[in-house]
């Protein structure tokens, strides 16, 4: 990559061409931001299907293969996948190839990655907060990211110019970065993203065949996310494992806390804790 | 009202033009259905300007100003409220006049008001499952119904032609109805929508300050419901507490089984849970 602070790169490898590799290809696609994109993944066909739609320009179906330069890669795999691919991916680039990813968990990933900090091609983690229910390259959107939030988490002794770069790359498709140690992200990403699914899912398990006319808009709104793939959730539940069980503590006591009101029939206590509800779900 | 079995009334009579008793006014305006509508309310700069948007023709503050016959009555007001506006507003009634309301609990509003089975003005409980977050007559919307489900559940012994009437009403603007008994729908409804409220509120309570910017859509879809107005679910809440309080156990139950999966690192009974939830949240 140049050495300029606005991101600029040749070639791009995105591995795992789903929903989010996708939409990383559509996005650099459409701001012209690469010359190249190859894409890695398993099943020949879906790449062949992913390059007919115009998202990557080749592809092959193992790292080793990859026969030519590149700059930047993207590793779009689940995350229990995702420590074997950047391992795979950095051993086929240069001192000037840089990895990133798009793992809903960092802290397991960039523990184990943690000597890619220096030497040869370097991993620098990332979290783009977007997504959908829906997987695959066919829902893939190049303006996924537009205005939404990064996490970047660097690795301890990260090169400070390569975590700019990295940031500069999401910036380019959109998005506003933060930066955060991995453990503090995965511990503020179990509230804001991992417990909601496990609590939009509990909501949609316990209904009854019998009550599924009876919701509204309120329920599809409040389960939506548990139309989430399971193989893409259960990983990352299990990678968040402690943190996300301190979540569920902290949800269990307030939900505690409104059984309590309302056995008390206490209105004053129930309208204090929904006001306090609004008031941070209005500030979103 | 005509004696077809399709919805024709001369007068109706809105009582509380919010959000809900606004978009009937407006969904009966939009279908031609009546040839004039009353609003009673207790803020008249509020009504006068409910006029001024067309919503209705006439306004006074009080049941008891009610000057002219009428043939239907919709309660629109908080639940808490409604047992004594259905009092007020069948006062000026006749043999022929039906009043039914949109309380999202039915069964304290039709232990009280068994006795206006048959004699006189007559009430027929409803629960249309539409609405929204925000509040107003001003967010009126005369599709609000359109394909929706309103629960009708009239008190013992009534009249089935009334109820029918009723029913007739509410496919008039554009609903499906079922029946079923008050203690019923409010053993449904707390799961399928007065839980998913606590749950969403207590998710939005528990968000720090700090994690606020690292929320996406997951957690906003989970919580939109939270943004409602605590002085329409406090009664709510408290009008259906024992049912509530039992869909809430479940509710613990199911997130406990969640914690114990995520605490065992039980891989295949985390994908089972999820797997469950997704299939439950698909079929809606």
């Amino acid at each position: 990559m140049p050495d300029d602070s606005d991101f600029a790169a040749r070639t791009l490898v995105i591995v795992g061409v789903g929903l989010l590799g996708g939409s990383v290809a559509a996005a650099v696609r459409k701001r012209g931001l690469v010359q190249r994109i190859i894409g890695v993944g398993r099943n020949p066909d879906r790449l062949q299907a992913a390059q007919e739609a115009g998202l990557i320009d080749a592809f092959v179906t193992s790292c080793s293969e990859i026969a030519e330069p590149w700059d930047l890669g993207v590793i779009g795999t689940p995350v229990d996948r995702i420590v074997d691919d950047v391992r795979k991916l950095t051993a086929t680039g240069s001192n000037s190839s840089l990895v990133t990813d798009v793992g809903s968990v960092k802290r397991s990933i960039c523990d184990e990655l943690a000597d890619l900090a220096s030497d040869g091609a370097r991993f620098i983690g990332s979290h783009p907060l977007a997504g959908s229910h829906r997987s695959g390259f066919e829902v893939a959107d190049a303006d996924l990211f537009d205005g939404r939030t990064c996490v970047v988490t660097p690795l301890q002794n990260a090169d400070a110019q390569a975590v700019e770069r990295i940031a500069s790359f999401w910036q380019a498709i959109g998005m506003r970065t933060v930066q955060m140690s991995p453990a503090d992200h995965d511990a503020a990403l179990a509230t804001t993203s991992h417990l909601p699914h496990i609590v939009a899912a509990a909501l949609a398990g316990i209904l009854t065949e019998e009550q599924r006319p009876l919701t509204a808009t309120g329920f599809r709104d409040t389960t939506r996310v548990a139309a989430g793939d399971p193989d893409l959730w259960v990983p990352i539940l299990l990678h968040n494992a402690e943190a996300i069980e301190a979540s569920l503590q902290t949800c269990a006591q307030a939900l505690t806390a409104y059984r309590d009101a309302i056995h008390r029939r206490d209105a004053a206590e129930l309208k204090m804790l929904l006001q306090l509800a609004k008031t941070s779900r209005d500030s979103l």
